[in-house]
C-alpha cells in the first residue's frame, strides 16, 4: 500500500505542511523512521527525534511548534494517539485473505457458514460445525467436529481446534494454537502403568479472547476449560484441563496453569509462571515472571514471586539478604568466636 | 449421541430406577450435573449432591440408599468407577474418524498400510513408511521417510514425523507434535561460528507411549532417542538428543530434559521442570514442578525440590527460613549489638 | 543407502584393513555400534571400545595400533573427525526432497521461485513471495504475503511465517516454527477491557539462522524483531516483539525472552531462561538455565544465575548457604542462648 500525504491527510481530517505528494508505506517508530515511513510525535520527550528522523511523513498535534526545522512533511491532526492507532489498524488489516472458499478446502457439506467468511486452502472443517459471519480461516486449520465458531474470528494457519470446542465472536488464534486437546490424566493401577481417562468435556472460548502461536488450552475432563471475555494469552502457554480464566486476565508467554485450577478475573500473570492444580487465585493478582503459585491467593489485587510464591515484596526483602548469605555465614561465625572469646574472659574474669 | 436410560442400563448390567425413557447425551461431574446429561455417585463424600444435581440420569451403586428424594432417574450398578470408565470411552471414541484413506492425501506407493487405518485429508506419508492396523492418522499429519508406526496409534492433525522414527502400538501423538526434529548439536570454531552436528539418529516411542500438544522430541545425534513403554507427557515439553525415558514415567507440562540425560522408569515429573544433560535420574524419582535437577540422583524414590533441587524436605525447610531472612538478618544485627555491649561491660569489669 | 567400505575408503581417501565388501547403511557411536553400521574411534579415550563394537566398519586414524584384535573392518583415515563430519553430512543430506514443485501446492502466480527449489506438496506461498535458489519448503508450510526467503534454506513441515517477514540465506526453520505472529501488545481502558495495539513490524532473519522445532519469534510492534547472522535457537523458545538478538548467540529450550530486549553477541543462554523486557544483555553473556534476567547486564562475557539472576559465582554461594539455612537459624537462636546466659553471667559479676 503506497498512500501520499495528501490521502492521509484526508483520512485522518489533519493539514499538510511541506510536501503532499509524497508516499509512504508504513508506520515507523521516531527513532526508527525511514525514508517512504510515516512517524508520528505523540510523547514530547521525543521531539528531539522529530528533527533527526528520517521518516517522509511525521504527524503531529495541531498545536506543535517546532524550534527547528523539520525535513518531513507534516501532517497536523486533533489527536496524535488516535490518529496512530487508527492507521495502524488500517496497515494492518491489509494483510488479511479476502472473504471466499478455497476450492482445495475440506468441508464437510452440513457445516454452517456466515456470511463473508473466509475459508483457506487445505484447512478442514469437519461435521456438524458453525462459523459466524466474517470470520477468517486462514490455510491450513482444523476444525473438529461440531465445533462452534462465532462472528469476526481470526483463526491462523495451522490453528486445531477438537471437536465439541466453543469459540466466541471476536477471538483470534494465532498460528498453531491447539485448542480441545486430552487433559493429562491418568491412573496408575498397581504395577505402575498407566490407565488413560478419557477426556470428554470441551473448551469454551468466550468472547475478544486472543491467544498467542503455539499455545495449548486442553479440554476438561468432563465440563469445560473456560477462558472468559477478553481473556488474552500470549505464546506457548499451558492451560490444563477443567482450567478457569477470568474476565480480562492477561497472561505472558510460556507460562502454565495445571488442571482445574482458577484464575480470577484482571489478573496479570508473567512469563513464565507456574500454577499448580486445584488452586483459586483471586481477581486482579499480578504475579511475578517465573513464579510458582504453589496455594491459592485469596486476597485480591496482591502481587506474588518466587517459587514457591511469596508476597512480591516479601520476596525482594527475602532476596536481597539471600545474595549476602556467604557474608552473613561469615558474621555467624564470627560472633560465634567472639562469644567463645567472651565466655573465655568472663570464666578468666570469674577465676580472677 | 442420545442414548436413553434404558439402553444404559442394558449397557451396563444396570437397574433403572425412575423414568426409563429420559435421554442423555453427555457425562458430568455430579456437583456441575445439567440437564440431559448422565452423572454419577461413586465417592460417599458427594452424596449430598445426588440430592440437588441437575442431571437427567445418576449412577449409583446397587447397594445405595438415599436418604433423601432424587430428582434423576438412578441406574443402579454393580461397580460405578466401572461403569463411569466404559461409558467416557464409550462418550470419547464416538469423535474418532472412520477407517478409510482420504483421496487427498499423499501416501508414497510404497507405503504400507494395515488394515482398518483410517489417513485423513491433506496428510502426507513419504516413502518406505510402514502403518500398523486399526491405526488413525488425522488430517494434515506429516510422515517422513521410512518411519514405522504401530497398531491402534492415533495421530492427531498437525503431528509432524520425521524421517526414520519409530512408533510402536497404541501410541497416541496429540496435535503438531514433533517427533524427531534435529538435536541442538553445533560446534564453535574459533571466530565463534558455529557449525551444525548432523544429526543422523532416531526417536523410538515404545508402546502406550502418549505425547501432549506442541511437545517435540528431537532425534538422536547418533543411535536413538528413546521414550519407554508406557511413558506419558504432557504438553510443550522439550526432550533433547539422546535422552532415554524409562517404562511408565509420566511427565508434566512445559518440562525440559537437555541431552543425553536418562530418566529412570515410573518418575513423577512436575510440570517447568529442567534437566540439565548427561546426567541420570534413578527410578521412581518425584521431580516437584519448576525444579531444576542439575546432578544425577542416584537413589531411587526419592523426591527433589528447587532450582537447583535439593531432597524435597530439606528445600522446604529451608525455603522456610529463606521467607524469614530479613527478621533474622536483624537479628543477627542486634546479636552484634548485644556482643558488642558486652565487650564494653566486660572490659569495663576488667577496668573495675 | 548400503555402502561398501570400498567405497567409503575412496569417498573419504583412505585404506581398508579386513572385508572391503562388507556394507553399512548408517553411522553409530563406537560403544553403542551395531551390525551394518560404521562407528570411529576419534578420542583415544575410546580404544577399549574398539576391540569389543560390533560395528561392521571402523574408522580410525593412519597411525593407530590396535593392542587386540578387532572384529570390524578398518578404514584409516589422516583425519578422522573431519571424515566423520564428511560422513555425517552425508547420510544426514540423503533424506532431503528432491527440487521440484509439487501439483499440490498453492503458490500465488506473482511468487518468484529461485533455481532448484523444492515446493512440498499442500504448502501455500502467497502472492508477493520470493524465495532463492536450492531452497527446500516441505509439506503443509505457510508463507505469507511479501515473505523474503534467501536460498539454501530449509522449512520442515508445518512452519508458518507470516506476511512480510524476511529470512535469509542458509537459514533452518524446524517444524512447526512460526515466524511474525503479533506481539503482546494491549492497552487496557478504564474499566479493564484491553484493546489490542496492532502489530504491524516485522521479523528479520539473517542468515545462517537456525530456529528449533516449536520456536515463536513474534513480529515488532513497529520496525523489526531481528535475529542477527549465525544465531542458533532450539524448541519451544519465545522471542517477543522487537527483541534483537546478536550474531552467533545460542539460546537452549523453553527460554523466554520479552519485548525489547537485546541480546549481545556470542552469548550461551541456557534452557528455561527468560528475559524481562527492555533489558540489554553483553556480549558474550552466558545465562544458566532456570534464570531470570531482570536487569541489564552491561559487562562482557559474564556469566549469570538465579531468579533475579546474580552473577554466577555469587548464586552458587549464596545457594551453598541457603541450603544449610535450618541449620543457621539453629545457631542463632544457640547464640541468642548464649548470650542471654552471658548476659546474666556478667550481671552476677556485677551483683558479685
Amino acid at each position: 500500500m503506497q498512500i501520499s500525504a495528501t490521502e492521509l491527510s484526508q483520512l485522518l481530517d489533519g493539514t499538510v505542511e511541506g510536501d503532499p505528494t509524497v508516499t509512504v508505506s508504513a508506520p515507523s517508530k521516531i527513532e526508527e523512521g525511514t525514508p517512504g515511513t510515516i512517524s508520528f510525535l505523540a510523547n514530547p520527550k521525543y521531539e528531539s527525534y522529530a528533527y533527526q528522523t528520517q521518516a517522509s511523513i511525521l504527524l503531529v498535534s495541531k498545536n506543535f511548534q517546532p524550534s527547528h526545522p523539520i525535513n518531513a512533511t507534516l501532517i497536523r491532526v486533533e489527536n496524535v494517539y488516535a490518529a496512530i492507532t487508527f492507521l495502524l489498524e488500517k496497515f494492518s488489516q491489509e494483510h488479511q485473505p479476502a472473504a471466499g472458499v478455497a476450492t482445495q478446502a475440506a468441508i464437510h457439506e452440513d457445516v454452517k457458514l456466515g456470511e463473508n467468511t473466509s475459508i483457506g486452502i487445505y484447512s478442514v472443517i469437519e461435521s456438524g460445525v458453525s462459523i459466524g459471519a466474517d470470520t477468517i480461516v486462514y490455510p491450513q486449520v482444523y476444525i473438529g467436529k461440531d465445533v462452534k465458531i462465532g462472528k469476526n474470528v481470526i483463526l491462523y494457519p495451522g490453528v486445531k481446534i477438537y471437536h465439541g470446542c466453543e469459540i466466541g465472536d471476536h477471538c483470534i488464534l494465532h498460528a498453531n494454537v491447539i485448542i480441545g486437546s486430552d487433559g493429562f490424566g491418568f491412573l496408575p493401577d498397581k504395577d505402575g502403568n498407566f490407565k488413560k481417562i478419557p477426556q470428554i468435556g470441551n473448551v469454551i472460548l468466550e468472547n475478544n479472547v486472543e491467544i498467542g502461536a503455539n499455545t495449548v488450552i486442553d479440554r476438561a475432563t468432563m465440563g469445560s476449560t473456560v477462558l472468559k471475555t477478553g481473556v488474552k494469552l500470549d505464546n506457548l502457554i499451558q492451560v490444563a484441563h477443567n482450567v478457569e480464566i477470568g474476565e480480562n486476565t492477561a497472561i505472558a508467554a510460556q507460562a502454565g496453569i495445571a488442571g482445574s485450577t482458577k484464575i480470577g478475573k484482571n489478573c496479570l500473570i508473567g512469563g513464565q509462571a507456574g500454577f499448580v492444580g486445584h488452586i483459586k487465585v483471586a481477581d486482579g493478582s499480578k504475579v511475578q515472571a517465573q513464579s510458582g503459585v504453589a496455594a491459592s491467593i485469596t486476597e485480591p489485587g496482591k502481587a506474588v514471586y518466587g517459587s514457591p510464591a511469596l508476597p512480591y515484596g516479601d520476596y525482594l526483602k527475602a532476596y536481597a539478604v539471600f545474595k549476602q548469605l556467604p557474608a552473613i555465614n561469615r558474621q555467624i561465625r564470627a560472633l560465634e568466636r567472639e562469644i567463645a572469646q567472651l565466655k573465655g574472659e568472663i570464666s578468666g574474669n570469674d577465676v580472677a
